[in-house]
């Protein structure tokens, strides 16, 4: 009774109340390498793995199960890998997030690109500093294994643009 | 002196200390829709804008100043917007990450939905519960009008899957 009231003209009233209460990236990498991922992001930043879920359709067919999620924690942040099961994406190109990228902040950009290439990552373009960075003193980038673009950047010590004081009167 | 021996052979020694202060989702956009993009987070999600960088060189040339970075708060996250230069960026296809989502946490995923919906996004799929969600209970999609897929989630009460307990002897 209730219910049918919502769903026919509460909509509106109702969106004005979402909250939201997380925001957390989520990489979804071709089936079944998102362990791969998984270790490559732990090699690569030094990501932990704090959770995980499994298919458990999967479980008993197949040897490795297929992530519905993987949690990672980085800096204290989260973010999620998971494989890309046909059941939930028809297409990866249709589905994915196609401008998104993934920055993370260090004070030293180039040990940490060092790092990820190490890993198996590729460095992307040059380390930019000042007017061309996001964000950041310095940025540069780098393509993991898995499609995944990652900004490396030094964060400005101040995040308005330096302007010119005026004398004190 | 000290310096030559870092740059030829102490690249694993320092990349092991690196570390990282903070993990930023950023959004790139089609130069110069990244302002339009800020209005639609806010209107879809009830996000904050709390900081914004432009670049200084373009400011005279065009009536739109390029976003470097769009600074967004929701539910404590930060993201940023940026538009997408053909400085940094010499194609977005090459750039972008192709496998990255934003999961966004809800108790009433419907009404996210509906809510992003209703600010211009689409819808993608059903919404869906238990084993076919992504760590979380119901799940359900919508890309928004910049390309990018958001996953609209109702977090699990539990994380890990349930277990039957065997009897206590």
């Amino acid at each position: 009774m209730a219910q049918q009231e919502v769903q026919n003209g509460g909509a509106e009233k109702v969106a004005a109340a979402v909250s939201f209460t997380a925001v957390k990236p989520q990489i979804l990498v071709e089936s079944p390498k998102a362990n791969d991922a998984v270790q490559f992001y732990k090699a690569a930043f030094g990501a932990e793995e704090v959770g995980r879920t499994t298919h458990p359709k999967r479980k008993a067919e197949q040897e490795l199960p297929l992530i519905l999620s993987a949690e990672l924690k980085l800096a204290g942040f989260t973010f999620l890998v998971s494989d890309l099961s046909s059941e939930d994406f028809a297409s990866p190109a249709k589905s994915a997030g196609s401008g998104v990228v993934l920055c993370l902040e260090t004070e030293d950009v180039e040990a940490a690109i060092n790092k990820a290439v190490a890993a198996g990552a590729v460095a992307e373009g040059e380390v930019l500093s000042g007017e061309g960075a996001c964000c950041g003193e310095r940025v540069g980038k780098v393509k993991d294994p898995f499609g995944v673009v990652w900004a490396i950047c030094a964060p400005a010590k101040k995040c308005d643009l330096p302007e010119i004081e005026g004398p004190v009167v």
